[in-house]
């Protein structure tokens, strides 16, 4: 791995229309041109710190091992908040405003110290409103570079955590959440088939309001008809509730938030 | 070449909201850090492979030689469909489900060997919904670090293959078929004006239900005036009937799949 | 800085959805795959050549020093209108249609010298209504690759500049124009707050059509309670009318172009 280029996975709620995630690359390569940037996604929904530890925790995984994270949603930019560096046994650090939602997919990878970023040592800026740009960027491409992030802060005992919602078993049945909605209308829960012991091929009840669904878990969308409802594993992890070859987010009329039981038949 | 960065050129229609492409490119960057992404599209109409065909073949000749094409429109994941790799004299490689929409790009640069992707040489995997991270990544991270197609499947002697509609030409008269429309409203069809025989400065009828249209067949969209209907060849290399500074889609009701007759006139 | 990959940043207003972006990069990487590429915005409005020039003008100072920008906005593409090379004493280089929008960026950088480009100099070319692939990108490339400006073009003496709209200040009270307006519905004025004099943490008026409001200016957003209106200096380093946790261009019905006056308070 030595002399191998860094690669750096960004998240943030900028969106690509706005040159903000341009600027934060331009600073990032001024330290360090030899980065490999991947953008994991910059359509986090405003300020919803909820589907970015989501997407953060599902996803970090399969970045390569010691990939430098940068997660900026931060609606609280500029005021006391601190910035955090989250160091992992794997070998990745993430970089970003320390309000939790980096945590679950720290953890994952298994936190080995945190330290709070010291901005005395960063150049000085003269807007407190961009970060991600005059703060973030600049720990971002001196840790690609090869900086320690000892050098970047003081470490510390504690950070903030988010917990992510986890679903409520009761026997053959359990209360889901959705966790995002995705381009095709899949419906991410947060629950694992086998926390129901659903098997493959079975049916299953699905309970919203105002309507229920007697659906079949099958191993991918094409196992049931055009048109057809059906619970599988996405590439999320996760039992999602679909349409195949349709958009079951727009038949079904729910959004992320939204909660649904799904039982186990016979 | 030998040393070269790998160029990946990837298309899909997964969008860029959802953390799926991210996820991909770190499964690849995993095996090859050098490689060289290039994000060709992601925003093919969900499950629209005769779209992801017509992109695929217009872009592939401007992709570096020896390029790698990940390409992903693949609504049958996880049922039959078989994984294949197509080997070009070119030196580009494409990537992706058998479905065919890979073919007419490949046929352009001159298909010298397909393989059958043999699943069992990859990592196992606990989903089936997303061979793009959970297969064909790890077939593109191999090539890129310089593996053999034949290492990673069994050649083949047939694989499948999308024809693209062609225009029908009659005389002085053409129908053709609007095959994309893009950001600016421009109509792109499949005729090449030389198969019409137009020449630059001509004038042509323009049939569409309900509206006949005279317009000019011009160099480039400002040879008319602002708002004006015009003809030209658009850099797909295609006919397109335009609008100067407008959006000819929305004044036009037009979208791909609609058929329009070209009249030469005089 | 010698070996050093070059850097090459990108601004159109082709959007993300067609292969245009994709194409333009296949054809730089064909001449360096060594360039490291940063996607400035692609969502610059169809045409808006005044909006790309407000982006790149404040967005090229984070860039790393001599990167060659590549910037296309162009509704008169394949007419008269010459492209052009300007070179700055920072070491950047920029690349698109003569029209204007491309001098305030590179005057911030100190334009050192002007170039027309020779087109005679690149590959011929079927098409003219892709000059960023067929023309600019071939350009880039081989400035990437280490050619100098003056191989790809004569020197000019004179370019063309397009004046960006200044505030009016009549003593506490100012008419400024609303420049952008970000995803997060921020109004991105062209008004510094040194212009008016004033001071963090006192109250301005704003005139609207139909509205006048009293607000904070704040240092940063959170500094007043959800759903409040407040003026800051966003990331564009210009004052923007913004709510905390809210979409200010949603609320107040405004617009890039529209007018607003701030008067200072007391």
């Amino acid at each position: 791995m030595a002399g191998a280029r860094p690669v750096i996975s960004i998240l943030t709620d900028f969106g690509l229309a706005d040159p903000y995630v341009g600027q934060v690359k331009g600073v990032i390569l001024s330290y360090c041109r030899d980065a490999v940037i991947i953008d994991l996604t910059h359509e986090v929904m405003p300020f919803n710190e909820l589907q970015a530890a989501f997407i953060l925790r599902v996803s970090a995984p399969y970045m390569p091992p010691a990939t430098i994270h940068l997660c900026v949603v931060d609606p609280g930019v500029g005021t006391g908040r601190r910035g955090i560096i989250l160091e992992t046994t794997r070998g990745d650090v993430f970089v970003g405003p320390d309000t939790g939602f980096m945590a679950p997919a720290a953890e994952i990878l298994g936190v080995s110290a945190a330290y709070e970023i010291d901005e005395s040592r960063l150049p000085p800026r003269d807007v407190e409103t961009f970060h991600a740009r005059d703060v973030f960027a600049h720990v971002v491409g001196r840790l690609a570079r090869g900086e320690k992030p000892s050098s970047l802060g003081k470490r510390v005992e504690s950070y903030t955590v988010m917990r992510l919602p986890e679903p409520i078993i009761e026997g053959d049945s359990a209360e889901a959440t959705i966790m995002h909605v995705d381009r095709f209308g899949n419906l991410v829960t947060n629950l694992r088939p086998a926390q129901l012991g659903l098997e493959l091929g079975s049916e299953a009840f699905v309970s919203i309001p105002g309507r229920e669904i007697r659906c079949r878990y099958v191993k991918s969308y094409g196992f049931v008809e055009a048109g057809q409802l059906l619970l599988t594993v996405g590439g999320w992890g996760y039992l999602e509730l679909s349409v195949n070859r349709g958009n079951a987010a727009e038949i079904l009329g729910l959004k992320p938030g939204d909660r649904l039981r799904i039982s186990k038949l016979g």
